[in-house]
């Protein structure tokens, strides 16, 4: 007889990276045709990425599909292996864990959980246990599945190597991000070699660590993500299209809080305003939505907020000068010069240091980074005797970029007003931003 | 003294297909920097294939910028070349015309344009001569290079050549998109040899033609337009979200026209209605307000609509089968059945023949296509002694594939309610839907 | 227990085209390590088309690799699919036919057989059955092997499946090559999707055959095996050192039967010469003995032979003319003008018509081609009815390409004498030539 | 008029890593084409190292091709750029030294180096001043061509940014072969940005230096080298092969030496043992020759010699276990074992510590390492304001790799004759060598 979980007949997406993404199994198959899932077509993968790297227009459905795929690899590979560390039973509840990972990623998420102190785990597990299509795919697959996928997110999950696979420093999860970012953006710093490391991963008592031979393998991995994050994550135009994105909301939200009417408003966003998003009109908010409401918000009367709507979707961004360091004097003194020219240090000022934001290239022995991020499994070398040591131990290389500090600060402003107003000016305040 | 029309410094966009996209001059620079260019980020290059190739998520401001880089190396090597056919003071206008050909696309064009019956080419060329950011750059560059950019889009332009490079058989265009989309589709049949191509092109009295050692390449770059098409371009499956789409805005033109009021309209599409759209609210079309305005719908009363919107949005597209030929009695025969159990034939039911699509993998010496489209110039090779001949009287595989006529009748449904009903229908009608 | 005849853990190779080759059993690791295999690494997949291509520097080693892996993967992909055509007990038969299949093949292999009247599926079978390595491995697993073995090799075999994974007009061999050729020699003509190929082959009943929806991808590749044999295997300028090499062989057989005395000498070319060659010094003669052997002849006071490999060696080839037809009347005149400038038609011209070599791009139903090779297997597609159909009747591509005629004569000659003396030749003679 | 010195036609050559050769001058055309260039398609770009990465088979011909269309694309951008640090009449001088560079390249070099001490630069420098067709070529050019090339090579020359752009940390030699060494071996981790890299050269005073905004694509180069040096260049089983051909030359050289006389002998090698070559004899040793010479002496009557020949031509490798030091105690120990079964230290033994090969993969500072070979100069940043750094003061991950010290001891010996009288050897010496 017929196993009712498994398709008839393997089905296969396309895609760039992976070739073909083989889903085998019908719950699988279900869980992507959720309207939760067809969502994520709406969100992309490198939020406004896309301004600066103009091919970077990939959605998170691709690369939820993409983290599935590997860790499906992975598993195949450990059952073919027959490694006893392996819990066989556990294959099912770590595969909709690769796929539904991203599940609660709203639209440009960072900015919008910065002003609005969400959060999109949070959301990925509400999706899951609450009335859903998902919630009720996996219910009616096993009653506990909601619960334990949901941990898997959470890291609570009592089968730490479940949860590895998903959220390590070498997880599904990274190894398609960046290969796939890479391939979408055109830099090829992202490329390391995706076969070679899936072939020495090993499972071993709780986790899973890397066979001693792939240690240089590992290394490339690592200098790719490094590249990466200097290269693409960081790059001073994008962090400026979040800067402008993270003043818009602020904004409304000021205004939504204050006694300004609106001319357009739409429900989920009102929702959002207000705090009372629930699951439903949660997953309205995609990133059509965003830009659509943008697009009507250039007609409000509230100048700030129109001309910060116009700046996003004309791609207007502000511009940015270097500093060595962030002084408080200057900062005040700049300050003080914007507002004798009419500008709003508040929403045309803002200074960016990039290493504020989540920098996960490799840090290990930490027990938790200073901004509150718990720290990521560290990668374990295997050796032949079944040793394990921790691979920035063996690796100089990974060494050296183990806590790397990096970046200048960048203050981010509306280059337009400047120049006009340039006359009025200290010099050496017009030297700063290049005003001669 | 500085050429005030050429860059300081060399601009560069990091692209995928071309690796870079190098800008040298102003206007080009300002085009792309303009309301209208940018607005192309938010209209997919390939309309809904995203539904069937995921990756295919790349916008008309990719490509058209390929487009422009194409071209700016054609004439680049044209003058390194030292050709006297090649009018070099048309330099600019041939850049211009590449990079603008798209300008006037709206949001899923092909289905919008057959529902309300607008041509993207006059919108383009309202673009270019009525009151835009585009047209007050070209204005100010020269008076008359809105009317000459417009006459090249509209294959007017006195000089041929410069038509040819944007819209002849192997243009410019068509040789970006079907690298471009080879790309994000992961669907490696479009490659050829781009730079080999380049190198064998050569401007010709009035034309474009190719050396005659080139043949070869041709031959493969043919044989990818025809790969693409069968493989993507023509997916049955593309086609199904094509159909959901059409009858969507059908539905909502009726809807309007009729007595319904909507719980939700907004003003750019209220002009579509109308047949009152300006340039102004015609650029505010986008497919970020698209998928809103479906979102919206979803709650409309009209059960038609919100189903459909329902279906476009969450992908539940309609289904298929194969007919070999599409004889009326047996269409009459279906239409009856559907009406039999509840299902509307004029929105429930839709043939489809691939032929009908403007299908240009080459065709040579008919003075028209039967559709009203007109010609492009058909590939022409140059020999040593300077003599032109059609490449399809050189090479037998092109001749193969001229006018090859090819595609089935796909009968598209929704499968659901005809499941449900599947007991209500005769055998043989049951039986041509594979419901036993 | 363990398996004596599996491997305790896999070993991989490296491989640009199947980025890992992985060797799972005993015996096929041990027949790479043969001296008869080793010696494939001697011998250029190519022949004389380094001398054209520069980077088709690869040898018949890793390409008999390759078509081992590809086997591998067919044949695992057919077990993993439960196929009941598929006879799990030749597994091992096939992979070894398939690494060992180009083991007869000598140094520039074309051209010795044609001047010897050697033939490398002889020495495949002699080297399977006589005393060889090989031969002990494959006897020393199973005492049938070794004629098994040579029984795919000679198309006997009485499973045709196993004959035609190995030599069909879609097997292993061809799929490897025109992957391997096009990577090596820089032209990206001959990629197709092999991971979509690999897909769609069924076993059923005695053949490999193609599921329907599989009939792009073999057109696609059928065009790539159609542009490499046009832009690499007939490439007018391979072909003139292939004819130097022929009549180095030539030459030095007519010297070697009349009474000249060779001033330096080597066994395996004596042996070659007298027709005594044994399996031992056959596989001595490698590309890197002939290399040597006409590098001492360019001493040989043999003006003929001396200047034949010196013009190998130091890539002095023939030119070129080309004509439209071969008519007698004009060839003998060419003839007598070469005599009467004092040069020797039987060595200093030849006609060459590409369409005499193995041209098989694709011919079906035809018994056997004119020229004595049998004929191949041809490609069928298998329809969801289970029914068959032969490629050709279904895609106008393919049928456009079956038996196509193509090509023109080419007369070879070598350049320097005929500018020295072109005052002697006749003017037409000298136009045709190109000497004005 | 036409210039004599610019080919009518611009000639191509299809290469897979840059695409296309160009050759535009009739001199570089005629240096292709002499014997002493063509000689270097018989010597293969990475030695023995085929044996370990199979597709590892290009030759020093196509590498010194890509050196030199390299090295035209630098200078072509300078052209462009029109920097007036780049001395515009250098660009001949450049161009033949990139081509020419390696034209004293003997066969498997290093061995062949080591062990009868002689010096590929001294005779790539005799090349050029001797009686060759090169010399002819430059001198019929310009009399003082020959000298002032030799003097790139020795880096002599007046005008050290010629020197540079052939011989620095970030020359054209080291971008073209790490590319194509990644190509060819398939290991994908020698892939760097070379547009990016070329774009962000800047000749500048007498060097050749990097825009500031272009360091993170040469911390990917400088990875890629870092990677392919511990992936390729010193992987362990390259390292035993070149062992046994050292040993080959060596026992030839001692038998030579000796009263042995030996069976087969060619003269080149006759004169190679003499110390009497010559620039003629010079150039007629290549691989094949050497091929040829080991597959003869496989005959020889000394059996070390005959072994050692057999081992390399059949690849029966000496294995290897890895010592964490090389205490000597241990060596002398292990040395009495090997005589006490009838084996010889000094053939059958041999420790290698790839530290001692020119590891260069980034030194910058030290006036000269301390095996003799003199410093290339250092990668220098060059910022907005014109001040140089060298890249290491700028870049952590370059710091990082700047005289790392790596790699362990390995202990190569034949694994046959240690199996057979493994139960003669002391426990703790069979343990080493994992005989139990």
């Amino acid at each position: 007889m017929m196993n009712p979980h498994v398709l008839e007949e393997e089905k296969v997406f396309k895609d760039p990276i992976h070739k073909y993404i083989y889903v085998q199994d019908q719950m699988i198959w279900d869980l992507i045709n959720t309207r939760e899932f067809q969502r994520l077509r709406r969100i992309r993968q490198l939020g406004t990425s896309y301004l600066t790297f103009h091919g970077a227009e990939h959605s998170r459905f691709s690369h939820s599909l993409g983290v599935y795929e590997i860790t499906r690899k992975i598993i195949s590979q450990f059952e073919r292996g027959g490694y006893s560390d392996w819990p066989r039973e556990e294959r099912m509840v770590a595969l909709c864990a690769a796929l539904l990972h991203d599940i609660g990623h709203g639209p440009f998420s960072h900015s919008i959980e910065e002003v609005f102190d969400t959060n999109h785990e949070d959301w990925t597990c509400r999706i899951l246990l609450e009335s859903t299509e998902i919630n009720q795919i996996l219910h009616n697959y096993d009653p506990s599945f909601p619960e334990r996928i949901a941990a898997v997110i959470r890291k609570t999950y009592d089968k730490p190597i479940v949860i590895s696979l998903v959220s390590s420093q070498m997880d599904a999860d990274r190894m398609d991000y960046l290969l796939r970012d890479a391939y979408y953006t055109g830099v090829n710093y992202g490329t390391f070699d995706l076969d070679r490391i899936l072939r020495v991963l090993r499972p071993h008592q709780e986790r899973i660590v890397v066979k001693e031979s792939g240690m240089h393998a590992v290394e490339d991995y690592l200098m790719s993500r490094y590249q990466m994050y200097w290269q693409v994550y960081f790059h001073p135009v994008t962090r400026s299209s979040e800067i402008i994105l993270r003043q818009i909301f602020r904004r409304a939200k000021e205004l939504y809080g204050g006694n300004y009417t609106f001319s357009w408003m739409i429900k989920p966003f009102q929702d959002l305003f207000e705090g009372t998003l629930d699951v439903k009109s949660y997953t309205l908010l995609d990133e059509a939505l965003v830009q659509t409401v943008f697009s009507q918000w250039m007609n409000e009367s509230d100048e700030l907020l129109s001309d910060l709507c116009e700046r996003f979707l004309n791609r207007r961004l502000y511009k940015y000068v270097t500093l060595d360091d962030a002084e408080e004097g200057l900062w005040d003194e700049i300050s003080d010069q914007f507002l004798s020219i009419g500008l709003r240090p508040d929403y045309h000022l803002e200074i960016d240091f990039p290493y504020d934001l989540p920098y996960d290239v490799y840090r290990s022995g930490s027990p938790a980074s200073s901004h509150g991020k718990e720290e990521k499994p560290p990668i374990l070398l295997l050796d032949k005797e079944n040793r394990l040591s921790e691979i920035s131990e063996r690796s100089d290389i990974i060494r050296s970029i183990t806590g790397l500090h990096q970046g200048k600060y960048h203050l981010y402003y509306p280059e337009e007003p400047l120049i006009e107003s340039a006359h009025k000016l200290k010099p050496h305040i017009r030297e700063l931003f290049g005003l001669l």
